[in-house]
């Protein structure tokens, strides 16, 4: 019988980041220049992001990147991650399916942000810098980079949007006990903040905002840079190694997964968890369903269409062509706040476009409602977001349980849900509502989407 | 070198719990009934306690009791939970000494309430039990025991203490996920919660009183029976596990404490943890340091009284002799609720006043500070209770930095912070006091305690 939970060794934690655009024999589209509709060159970039990181963002060839050993060091405090077989769920639902989950919320941040925030915390350390700045919404990456920063050494602004700032006060006490300087957004703190405050008075703040007033903070300070924790090549690269670790995992146990099942956001959790297995389909080595859950109310692969558009509303970003909903989209306020983003990892929309990979959209009710099995049956209360990956995977084993097949499935955990307590407590409540968004949400959303490039 | 972190395989998972009252030459004072101040025959506690926990509760003599089949399994959904060694806090404190700590926060009750709740409600199931009644105060216990009876198939109706079900409505949201029926208390359910509130309306309730109507609750319902997180002979059997784990773990690293600290409340953590060394030291083998770590402002075995007393404020509970501060202490509102117990383990308190053990008392504010300072360092935010052993522990570590010895040290985590955070809010804000007993109050909660038996 094989273990509950799959450990590997500290030894065998990946020495190199696994690098999925090398397999790829058509790129992602690069990041564009919105003035120019020219590529973004390095030196663009490194005014607002490290150098190390900068390259690693352009780098569409090196496979293998190897993990500095301070990071790997750093790691090991929360690292490896188990791989779970779920025999409880398995059981519950009478599926002859295997289910296996890949467990990334057993760390103080409660999610697999913190896998990016230690290799960005350590690059800007190395390259001599004071800190770094970022925003956050309902504070998961916020957390994980406050963590890291803390190890690192490293001072860090986080930009958190006020309405979140007010009314999920706890993320931002974690932030404050690693040390973090948290800051609702808007702020009297940078000219942009300003300019907004005056025009809007009284505003609950805004994602985009955010991120245009943690850029600010950070070109015009001495000695900062500006951090990301999703969307970005970089991020994939570094949750490589969730992926790296579970295939290893599977390797200890003889086993090969079928079908693998992240949700996805902007795309760091699945395109972390799917690397190495997705390089293996490039490479024609092997072959896997492999498949991105999102929100019916934000479905940027389901809905959205492959284009050049803006990654904040803000407008200050690079332009990146992915499966987009346009910036001018207004995803309702569900639950999942880590996966309302408009856009898509270039590299996933890629993947997509080429048939690689599937997607499937949920509405929260419907998630909720799996995520409350999962958690009476596998003890483990699952984040909203992950929750999407845990309704994709129950319905495949479900139909395997129709066919009789006995399928491997793998999903990724991504994160644990001791702060989304006021949705468990809406959906308890039988008050949680869905929203999916009308032909014509979509149509305004598009509108904004700049003039594409001729290619 | 030592890995970060050590977990014994799923077969390693302890086969028996271990009966430290076996090796005791002079056993702990028995539960008397306060009508005639004889011992509690189990006849007497059978209407209470599931049966097989009644004769778990009067063994004072079987050394190792069997962990049933069923258990065994559903701990390792959750266990083994890791050892680890503490790198980067040794060199935050620059000190010689190895700190290791036995981490049993990594399950969604966030605390090692789940080691004790797992084998009382596999017992009330097997014993053809509907369900199980308790009381909560912050909700730890409650949400353990909730998570338990979902995986068993057992009803639970939890007394949630008034003040903490409105103030801290998010663990309440975790237990209702999982299935139980929680109430706040006073209740109208109840009589005698109907006479509390008849008495004081508008009252926020105390734990004294949740636990009067948790039992009237189990006894006036056909196939139901109370169960209790801590203090019980019973809950410190189940806690053995964590001890045993830890002992197996140096062992396989070839490493042996020189001490072992925990907090402790009513000691179901500390008596969990020491168990199999304190055994060693019991029978000669060995000899440990062991320390309890308790708040400053409930100092049960710092200022407390060996006396037979109350174990709840209602006095519905048998007597047990104990270290006490009487059961008309009303201890300060700290932020560690777990540890707001006016007595302690009758099993503690014998080898307490034999000699065996050593006890330690902390402020607040100066634990709080250790939380950080842990925090930042190990990456885990810490239960305010926990970190009563962590200050325990870092004082120990820099008292080697002095002489230079490099001991080896083991404390007990017992559980992370995320419902703490207001706490932590608190803390972060500069605004948290504490509070030391007067000798009057120790006075005025030692006047109810009942004339005592001839020995």
């Amino acid at each position: 019988m094989i273990n509950y939970r799959t450990y590997l060794t500290e030894e065998e934690i990946p020495t190199h980041y696994y690098n999925l655009r090398a397999d790829m024999s058509k790129k992602p589209a690069p990041l564009l220049n919105p003035a120019t509709l020219k590529p973004m060159t390095a030196e663009e970039l490194e005014g607002v992001f490290c150098s190390e990181l900068v390259k690693q963002e352009l780098d569409d060839e090196t496979a293998f990147v190897e993990i500095p050993e301070e990071v790997r060091e750093y790691y090991k405090t929360f690292r490896p991650s188990p791989l779970v077989r779920a025999y409880n769920l398995e059981k519950a639902l009478g599926t002859p399916a295997a289910i296996y989950f890949k467990f990334e919320g057993n760390n103080t941040s409660g999610s697999h942000k913190l896998n990016s925030a230690a290799a960005q915390a350590y690059y800007a350390a190395k390259q001599g810098l004071k800190g770094v700045t970022t925003e956050t919404g309902a504070g998961q990456w916020g957390t994980a980079l406050s963590m890291a920063c803390a190890h690192f050494g490293l001072d860090l602004k986080v930009f958190m949007v006020k309405t979140s700032y007010e009314q999920k006060p706890f993320r931002r006490e974690v932030m404050k006990t690693y040390g973090a300087e948290v800051t609702a957004s808007p702020s009297e703190t940078t000219e942009v903040g300003r300019k907004i405050l005056k025009e809007f008075p009284g505003t609950g703040g805004s994602l985009g905002c955010a991120i245009s007033e943690a850029v600010e903070a950070a070109v015009t300070r001495d000695g900062y840079r500006y951090v990301l924790g999703s969307v970005l090549n970089q991020v994939l690269l570094h949750q490589s190694i969730i992926g790296l670790e579970a295939h290893k995992a599977f390797e200890k146990i003889g086993v090969s997964p079928d079908i693998i099942i992240g949700c996805t956001g902007g795309g760091s959790n699945l395109g972390g968890l799917i690397a190495p297995f997705m390089g293996e389909k490039l490479r024609g080595e092997k072959d896997y369903r492999i498949i991105g859950a999102e929100p019916a109310s934000c479905p940027s692969f389901t809905r959205g269409k492959y284009l050049y558009d803006f990654c904040d509303t803000g407008k200050v970003c690079p332009l990146a062509k992915m499966y987009t909903l346009g910036n001018g989209f207004m995803p309702s306020p569900i639950h999942a706040g880590g996966l309302r983003f408009h856009g898509m990892s270039t590299i996933l929309s890629e993947l997509y476009d080429q048939g690689m990979m599937e997607a499937v959209a949920y509405e929260q009710t419907e998630v909720f409602e799996a995520a409350e099995i999962f958690a009476k049956a596998e003890g483990i209360l699952p984040a909203p977001e992950s929750s999407h990956a845990i309704k994709a995977a129950m319905d495949e084993a479900l139909k395997c349980k129709e066919t009789g097949e006995a399928k491997n499935i793998l999903f990724g955990l991504s994160g644990t849900g001791f702060f989304d307590l006021i949705a468990y407590k809406q959906y308890n409540a039988g008050k949680m509502t869905d929203y999916i968004p009308t032909d014509e949400d979509l149509e305004a959303g598009l509108a904004f989407v700049p003039p594409q490039p001729v290619e």
